[in-house]
């Protein structure tokens, strides 16, 4: 879509396997999707990472100091470092060199970076992480939020992520009719803490929310919902244990399969077809997280993303600037969510 | 272990499948574990259930008359229903006939049921629910708690469930030395919302509490954790979301494993194999969750429960009589969370 190619800056800097595996994600991007690449980081690191330095001259490289560590606060740490990589790179957008930002360094970091160089979007208090899940249906997602950004929670905090939730699944995810539940221990309106009642009943009288009603944990992955809102302390803990969860079943099939005669041949007959399972059950598939709410595209990769999880990463940035996510959220949102004034 | 057999009161009535499926796995456990059976319910009901009525000469058919519905509020329901098959079973803990009971009914109203006849254990504010998850480690599990009874809690609470939750671990999961964790979204003790703050201050200042730190998401299956406590709101999405990942995961390996001609042979030769994975994976195996801080042994089933679910859930308390659980949350409770005073 859209004749200009989305321009994505990558934070060269950032995650556990920054810069080689970022690099690598980086020059594969640019080759196959079509956008084009600004790496933000040390220039000699970015060289000496990659075997094939000559790739390098399909992406621009922008110069920036030093990263943010894991460790680090991040705002007292942003501040010390203003040409840090993530800043960098976020400044790149705000300059309009750039439509989006890929980082898998320190998410506390990139959220709080975007919010002093980009700022939030009017009419939204606190931006939310989404993460999209794989569900049963083999063709079908669904859009978490919040999985990590806002601990403690107002009802209109998730009032707000059920709107930016509907819009994303519309426009990015592609669904025409998108179905919105709330996180929620029972199928009942009367079912939950103080919180769930108060954004149940917020959800039920918003015209700009498709809610249907509450989602168990037993209906995240059920396909059922295109769209679910949390607080970011149970979103965050969902999203780390279905990580796990993937990968220890994985982990369970490579110890139980190959185990005894038969178990050997046969798990070397299902190699394609254990391979397709890996591909439906393993996160590195999914690329990351968009932080939604903030005034730019930012996309909040897994620490531990290695360059296929960079690749994909730059796909969901690419994607959302292609069909606009930022100007339809901003307008989708200001049309429902501003409060009616009198002679308007 | 123990020279008197245990007596187990199983809510005859209670479940989706009841009375069918509970007297099927209730007339299995009295042939197998060497276990008293209570029966309770409608004996004509529970007589017609079973294809084999000269079974139930095995078990004890205690009469009661009617069950607590779905859908029912369960206060004003178990006062409407003195003599409902959960309060029945309730009073024959109180009166000594009975030392544990198993429902697979509302849990709602199994709670209250055995708040109102059976009270608290002196000491404990809220009573949790805790359930056993398999981890990653082929024979290790974890006790999560609290898995829905408390949807809004205050740091005392999760204190008192981690010391219920330490005590369950040493001597009815056999642990020596159990490693108590909080269930948070980082391993720094800055990192949480408002009650995980506080929870882990009063966690890491309690001398009862085997505290080794923050657990997230992704380290609750690992095996690094026997017990990990949260709110019940959480836990509860928790519990829900696993036993669904489960299924769903086995849903997509029966899709997957048999495509084409290699998947046919190769899933007919790993039978074996997958009905490991199944019984590693499947929460059917693990029976229910044991409600802690009440003055008697109850444990509370699926739902969905069908016979293996009873069978494994009439084990459990067995498990938990055996071991004295409730004397030894008893005293040690006491011995460990009573105030020192003045002369003691």
């Amino acid at each position: 879509m859209g004749l200009t190619q989305a321009r994505i800056a990558i934070d060269a800097m950032g995650g556990d396997y920054a810069p080689a595996e970022v690099v690598s994600g980086a020059i594969r991007a640019a080759a196959e999707l079509g956008v084009e690449i600004l790496l933000v980081g040390d220039p000699e690191a970015i060289r000496a990472s990659t075997p094939h330095p000559e790739n390098l001259s399909q992406v621009e490289i922008v110069p920036a100091e030093g990263t943010i560590e894991m460790h680090e606060e991040p705002l007292s740490a942003l501040r010390r470092k203003p040409q840090a990589s993530i800043n960098v790179a976020m400044e790149l957008v705000k300059q309009g060199r750039a439509d989006a930002v890929v980082s898998a360094g320190h998410s506390g970091a990139a959220m709080a970076s975007s919010l002093l160089r980009l700022g939030r979007i009017k009419g939204i208090d606190r931006p939310a992480i989404g993460a999209v899940f794989p569900t049963v249906m083999a063709d079908k997602s669904v859009l978490i939020l919040d999985v990590g950004a806002n601990v403690d929670c107002r009802p209109k905090f998730l009032e707000q992520f059920a709107v930016m939730g509907t819009v994303y699944s519309q426009y990015v995810l592609g669904v025409q009719e998108p179905r919105v539940g709330l996180l929620n221990i029972g199928e009942e309106p009367s079912k939950g803490n103080d919180l769930a009642l108060r954004v149940h009943q917020a959800l039920s009288d918003n015209p700009a929310v498709p809610f249907v009603g509450n989602a168990e944990g037993r209906d995240i992955l059920s396909g059922d919902f295109d769209v679910v809102v949390c607080d970011g302390f149970v979103g965050n803990v969902l999203l780390k244990f279905a990580e796990a969860v993937g990968e220890s079943i994985l982990q369970i099939l490579r110890e139980e399969l190959p185990q005894g005669v038969r178990g050997k041949l046969g798990t070397l007959v299902l190699k394609n077809n254990l391979r397709r399972i890996k591909q439906r059950v393993d996160h590195a598939e999914h690329g990351g997280g968009l932080l939604l709410g903030v005034a730019g595209i930012v996309v909040i990769s897994h620490g531990s993303s290695q360059a296929p999880s960079i690749f994909n990463a730059v796909r969901l940035a690419k994607e959302a600037v292609d069909n606009r996510v930022l100007e339809r959220i901003r307008a989708q949102y200001q049309k429902v969510a501003a409060p009616a004034t009198d002679g308007e």
